[in-house]
């Protein structure tokens, strides 16, 4: 760049012809738009542009002269110069965040002698509590039967494939190694838990099985993260006949059935009703999870199915079906009616007040509450159900709370106190979906509980480490004797530490925002703006949903993931093979 | 590459300037590292070098004023317009391409009084028929259980994730929609092919059902490409243990698996012999596809599976078990030897000579015949077991060798004739590996004989059309008598398109080569070469490979898909999420 700048300075000085100058700001946006191999390139542009300025001089002689205003042209310069220089720092700094996902520093080995931390899940809650907290303090181990994050939020685009399931998928693996102390990482269910004996009991689950198949893990300190089983309300036959929206296999075996409705509307010989029948689409709950479904389902069948299968394009139907009187519950009135009126655009039709009272394998029967109270019996033929509310507690769980006298009270999960430890017990903390700590069951709340579980674990090493410490002071001020002030002093100065160190305050959730997408590339966000409240819907809010989402990533890999599979959405269109 | 030997004698002639010299190099070097459209830069290059070296010379005569050459100057700025103007062209071009996928023209509705032409399957016969169909010549009518084209070459790639799934799946809505006239596609199993009724019963064997399950479709000529199913040779254990790869879901299964036996190996408290049998993974069958799966294997273990969970490094183990005296059969000596070495590099232990007995949940028991001839008992404990060779015939191909008596003495498929149609039918053909034409069953035969087949079919329809003019022309030869001459002249000229075009030569295959990938960035090919053979092996045979795949690709979508899984995988690694 050096030799750049200094043939610039010279272009400067010296003035040109009109033509010479255009020749040398083209070919400073050569320079600039080549990305091969750039500093060589641009010091050869820099000499080229060095040679044409002084041809430019001897052209001044002979041709008439016109006075180009230096300073504009010092301001494309610059600007040229900036925005190489951003361009080639962007690059340079995913390049070393993908660098160091690949390439992760040397371990050091896990301490068995420290007190063996047991984390059970790979949610919000669990990934969170990893991410902050410094391993080398504990002999940490990590329980789930899922091997990976799941970005959940934009599970419900993985249902049509606008995005492509493993990008919103995170390896847990990855995330251990690049711990600064080994994690021990088990992939199996918690079955049962033991708070007298601490031992967690697990049991391997999936397909394949080795001699070991359940076995004990002993704890120290406990941390339950395993979030919540999908609800059904005891209503006949949603179990049965319905597909949920929580993992990524819900989300595949959505994919599959859209398809497969799709393809047997247009069997041969396939009566009318019947076409009907398959491409109506019913989602259960109107909140986040159940809108975006709603408005992705609707986006893939205009901008994908229709164009390749025209025969059966004006027969497609989505109808969202929420229990209270209004969708998205937990947003701002106008949002509401926002969303509300962009759906009938959509033409999704939006029933609430609706109670689901029965699912067969054809039909939901439900029962809609009219604007003057009477009650009205309906019933829907669907091809494809998707069941997106209600959350429920998981049987190891129920099966704690049992046996925790404190919890007998509790119905819909771990009753935790303002640090999260589950009242009862002493060495048992829970997060997320399966703690009940005042807060809705979201994402964002299990992210900040997680996180303030790390910073307690870490102020809890460091507490234990400056105690040792102070207890080893004062041993020595008996024993010897002659520098006792120093020593004292230096406790003292630990116990000022420990002080401010033991100082946690409770856990506080912080409310950021809710954001939801409701199709038509169209979000609404309400987001939350010092004291105040910011709701914003529509096209550009969709932008700031794409960017929000992307920064909420958990690692470079999934945000680039995440980016190629909306380019590639955008330019070859979903997928309708169904795989 | 003519121009820059010139050039380069002519610099080799030309006394030079060392700093002329290192420059021209160093413009060289430049040169020739661009890798997009070679002979155009080459070329480019040559003429810079040139041009270097007229300056060097003259250098030489006159060192210190350095006279600038306005020449050099030209060349480069035309170097950088060429290669920004086909770099632009290249974008545009592909560009194009991917528009054109996307807005396909409006399509001509089917004529149902044409004759009926029902092609079974979506594999290589039938899609390289469908490719060259003038589709407006018929009532075409598809019909599959798997509503895309499977690219199968790169299918063991999908095992381990280097390719994800859905980048080697091209939907058939889309390539039936880019056809000139509308064809009709039904999701649907062929269960039964009545020849004398000349109908197809096809069956909806999807989860999602409607109405109609079973219907049945008439047609006027039939084209079988339903390929074939794996055969288990009798082995008892082989279908319940083992997995196969012919199929999406089988790569998708493998996949699951791999990572299920890695995460079981590393469970609390597993043995050390169930470790070693749990990181067995053993593929039975030498052919390309067996290989490339055991390199696969092989290159996700050494590459992704160690760095993450270095625990189980040393005991990750892959055994190719083949019953012939060598792997890779259809190959060149040198080439099997070549693969065998690599193979041993890589640590993946070929049995030869090994025929598989007997198949339980945890071992492969196996009998090896020895140099001597003595026949050797070996139990193999395996935790993944591949299936990879074998073909048997569909039971709705074998439902119809039945019906036939010219078909009771052909056991691996339909018998055909030289012109691919059924023996002993008159309006069925087969195409592919339910087809037995003498050739080996494999996707380079079955998509030269959909190819010819559509030949073929066009050229029928021109022929009756040519018929159907003459017959029209020989009746208003009788009754307008005026200008006979030019009637009977008009005639004439028919007849002897038709004789042209009725001229079709029988099918004969063409074997264009044998390419397999053997792991460690390695691959081997056999590529006919006018009369001869071309063998070759190593990392440049490997980038052979890869764009001979890609050009092999059936879209501009897959190409740019595989393309960008490739990167995908070379930057973050390959996903070890068992979703």
């Amino acid at each position: 760049m050096a030799s750049t700048s200094r043939a610039l300075s010279k272009l400067s000085t010296t003035p040109m012809s009109g033509v010479a100058s255009q020749a040398a700001s083209r070919l400073l946006t050569h320079a600039s738009r080549r990305t091969v191999a750039p500093s060589r390139l641009s010091a050869l542009g820099a000499a080229l542009v060095a040679q044409q300025s002084r041809r430019g001089y001897a052209d001044l002689v002979t041709t008439p002269p016109a006075p180009k205003s230096k300073r504009r042209f010092r301001t494309l310069r610059w600007a040229w110069r900036l925005s190489l220089l951003s361009a080639l720092g962007g690059v340079g700094w995913i390049g070393y965040g993908v660098y160091q996902d690949r390439h992760p520093e040397p371990q050091i080995e896990a301490d068995p002698t420290k007190k063996t931390l047991v984390i059970l899940g790979t949610g919000w809650g669990s990934v969170s509590l990893l991410k902050r907290l410094d391993t080398e303090n504990y002999n940490v181990i990590v329980i789930s039967p899922r091997n990976y994050f799941l970005f959940t939020p934009l599970l419900p685009s993985c249902t049509t494939g606008t995005i492509e399931h493993r990008s919103i998928m995170e390896p847990i693996r990855t995330i251990l190694r690049h711990k600064r102390a080994n994690v021990k990482f088990y992939e199996a269910e918690a079955s049962s838990i033991d708070p007298d004996r601490k031992v967690v009991r697990v049991i391997d689950n999936s397909e394949v099985k080795g001699a070991t198949v359940e076995t004990e893990v002993p704890y120290d300190m406990l941390v339950i993260g395993v979030g919540a089983e999908n609800a059904t309300f005891g209503i006949p036959g949603v179990r049965e006949n319905s597909c949920f929206l929580k993992e990524i296999a819900d989300a595949q075996l959505i994919r599959k059935k859209i398809m497969d409705c799709v393809e047997t509307a247009a069997f041969k010989d396939q009566s009318p009703e019947e076409i009907d029948r398959l491409l109506h689409m019913v989602v259960v709950g109107g909140g986040p999870t159940g809108v975006e479904f709603a408005g992705e389902l609707q986006d893939f069948f205009e901008e994908d199915i229709k164009k390749l299968i025209p025969d059966i394009s004006d027969r497609f139907r989505v109808t969202l079906i929420e229990a209270l009187p209004n969708v998205l519950p937990s947003f701002s009135k106008q949002l509401i009616e926002y969303t509300e009126s962009t759906f009938k655009e959509e033409k999704i039709d939006i029933k609430t007040k609706t109670m689901v009272k029965k699912v067969t394998d054809k039909t939901v029967e439900a029962e809609i509450t009219g604007p003057d109270g009477k009650k009205e019996k309906v019933v829907f033929p669907y091809g494809l159900l998707v069941w997106a509310t209600g959350n429920a507690v998981r049987p190891v769980v129920k099966d704690l709370m049992v046996r925790i006298p404190a919890q007998k009270d509790s119905r819909r999960g771990l009753a935790v106190n303002e640090y999260l430890v589950v009242q009862g017990t002493r060495d048992i903390w829970a997060v997320g979906d399966c703690a009940v700590a005042g807060y809705a069951p979201t994402a964002q709340v299990a992210g900040q509980e997680g996180t303030f579980l790390a910073r307690l674990f870490n102020n809890m090493a460091k507490t234990e480490a400056l105690e040792e410490n102070i207890r080893d002071l004062s041993g020595s001020l008996n024993l010897k004797p002659g520098n006792a002030a120093e020593v004292s002093r230096e406790i003292e100065e630990n116990e000022r530490q420990l002080r401010r160190i033991k100082d946690v305050k409770p856990f506080h959730y912080s409310h950021q925002g809710s954001l939801a997408y409701i199709g038509s590339e169209k979000a609404v966000a309400d987001v939350s703006w010092f004291n105040g409240n910011f709701a914003s819907g529509g096209s550009l809010t969709y932008l700031f949903w794409r960017s929000a989402y992307l920064s909420m990533c958990f690692s470079t890999r999934n945000r680039l993931l995440v980016i190629n599979d909306w380019l590639k959405s955008k330019l070859f269109g979903r997928d309708v093979s169904r795989e």
